[in-house]
């Protein structure tokens, strides 16, 4: 089989050394030269998440996990939780606040647009939460919230901020630190550009400790945190090749550098956008809104948007994703991300995407598509 | 770095071949191609845990992840569960009970003795259960208890069986079916031979949608269950890689048979001892309770155990584990999972041992203990 080009919202594709650092012969999860490896890997992501704090690793397990262990830390009985919502990721937010048994104020915005940093301030004053939580960059929809708004906001009522990075962490700027964020979580398998399967989080130091044992034994970040500390008391074991190739994959971050990794992001979207742009599909997101690493567009009238996904994915070998909750028919999700964030898989996505709707009859400019895309590559900073 | 050959209680060696599978380009986690994988996988699964049950597949965590799904499903406020605890692990169990809410009787045997059905029974009865958690092969001590006849007393009162197989499953029978366990989990880096990362699991047709909404998002068996079904709802991003790898592990499984894999198991468990008998270290359990894929003897006395594992890791370059809970520095734990079920590491580890011990001044036959293993080895069913 040949290779799919990953062009949905992750898992965005993962290159042949990153891949080959998981065929590496195993270390031990208690063997010295692991844990070195592991605190370099901590090194990277505090980097990365702008974070200085110790407790900035790899949760076992996808961005849902990490976003449990936020939740699990945070949204306790009698706490009051306010979740500023506008897509899937940030319902999903709720959801776990719910079933852990905390207050929840749930502020939902229309699909499609941000979060509003004034009806944020109003619902702040009302409820005085002691958490607020928000998404960065909705998955679900492709809209950026602006989370130096939010974080103004908890900072002047005191409330305690999680910032769900999944799909903006390597990707735009995050953070952590000028925040003053108490939990910013994200995926390896998005701008990473690791496989799925871990939850890189940052806690604000001294948090984990203060709030006492969690409802979860595999998210108590206290506990995790004697396996990362100088005790390194074993709590689960690390999956090890999993670490091995999200170090390798920031490792590469680390050469690149993160102005020129946010640079990548920005020139691959507004290519892709320009080049879909001919072919007549149009971004749901308001331009101020738009994300660099994913691009929301509605599929093409008249036609079965999830037939013509299979052919792309099929004959072309090109993965996109379609829309989820209110946007499933309406919506298609293409993510530039890590490795797809270049020029290449670009264009081969646009080219790929004219020839599927050629063949379903419409007059498509696939060429001028291409150089478009091109021209919008080049003139991006 | 010179391969470093895992001995100790898991992470177990990883084959090549299953290392190579997690270089493998990825696959979308809805992609047709990845979701018959994935099938192949849960059909393999069903077959090292004997059991027909739908819901059989890969948490995505580690073992302690899989532990804690078991707990979160079944173990809720109000209900009166039972842990038959002999070690760190089972212990573990109840800590996760503890949290979770549920009315706890922990039943504690002493370190390096198996649980006792009798004392079980009688437990049973004063406290009539609703659930009942037991560890088959105990690994902070290398005991194995009697799951045959807990399961038959679960039958008889009534109560919902959780079996911990996480250092059984591939090594020695698991009867899921026959059991008729709740739920059998597992980990993915012992005895089958993969990386750590996954936490197989199996759940008795019916139980996930009768148990109602869990107090877990991410560990939630009726929402994993929709992505796992013929509706392919998304949950979380499956971890394509570490699936592939276990698929990779299983299919070696299949080829070789279970009755091969348990007897190589059991040709590498009482090879070891043999070996490390005529170096002077001896089994801390019975040989009636003693596990086919992992051996504890008590470490030389009069040296410093710690800095001898570490010397046969860096000198040697094998690695052991020490004791955990009351045997820390009381017992080493010595492996013989999957890659290391085989003659050649059970000889290095002896040989390695040997030397370690030799230049510490004990007069050692190493020559005659790796006769001795080689011998018990070939005779061994």
């Amino acid at each position: 089989m040949n290779e799919v080009l990953l062009m949905g919202p992750g898992p965005s594709p993962v290159s042949h050394r990153v891949r080959s650092a998981m065929a590496r012969p195993l270390l031990g999860h208690l063997d010295p030269r692991f844990l070195e490896e592991l605190d370099r890997l901590q090194d990277d992501l505090r980097v990365v998440f702008e974070s200085s704090a110790a407790l900035t690793f790899p949760i076992s397990g996808t961005g849902s996990a990490a976003m449990e262990t936020a939740v699990v830390t945070l949204c306790r009985p009698g706490r009051k939780v306010l979740v500023l919502s506008c897509g899937v990721f940030g319902e999903r937010i709720a959801a776990m606040v719910r079933r852990y048994g905390a207050d929840l104020t749930l502020e939902s915005f229309p699909f499609g647009s941000p979060v509003d940093p004034e009806v944020a301030r109003r619902r702040m004053q009302e409820v005085a939460p002691d958490v607020v939580a928000v998404v960065q960059a909705e998955t679900s929809t492709g809209v950026r919230s602006d989370v130096d708004a939010i974080a103004a906001l908890c900072k002047e009522y005191g409330a305690d901020l999680i910032v769900d990075a999944v799909t903006s962490l390597g990707g735009l700027p995050v953070h952590a630190d000028a925040w003053g964020a108490a939990i910013v979580y994200s995926g390896s398998q998005k701008c990473l550009g690791a496989p799925p399967g871990l939850g890189p989080i940052t806690v604000r130091d001294g948090l984990a400790q203060s709030q006492g044992e969690a409802r979860s034994w595999y998210f108590d970040l206290g506990l995790i945190s004697q396996y990362l500390g100088s005790e390194r008391l074993y709590h689960h074991t690390a999956p090890i090749s999993m670490i091995f190739a999200l170090a390798e994959a920031l490792r590469d971050l680390r050469e690149e550098g993160l102005p020129g990794r946010f640079a990548r992001h920005r020139k691959a979207s507004t290519a892709l956008r320009a080049g879909l742009a001919v072919l007549g599909l149009e971004s749901r997101v308001a331009a101020v809104d738009l994300l660099p690493s994913l691009t929301v567009v509605a599929p093409p009238g008249g036609l079965d948007e999830a037939e013509l996904r299979k052919e792309l994915l099929f004959a072309e070998g090109v993965e996109i994703a379609g829309g989820l909750g209110p946007w499933e028919g309406k919506a298609w999700r293409i993510g530039t991300m890590g490795e797809s964030a270049r020029l290449q898989p670009v264009l081969r996505t646009v080219a790929s995407i004219g020839r599927v709707l050629a063949r379903h009859g419409r007059a498509v400019a696939i060429p001028e598509a291409g150089n478009q895309a091109a021209k919008a590559w080049e003139e991006t900073e």
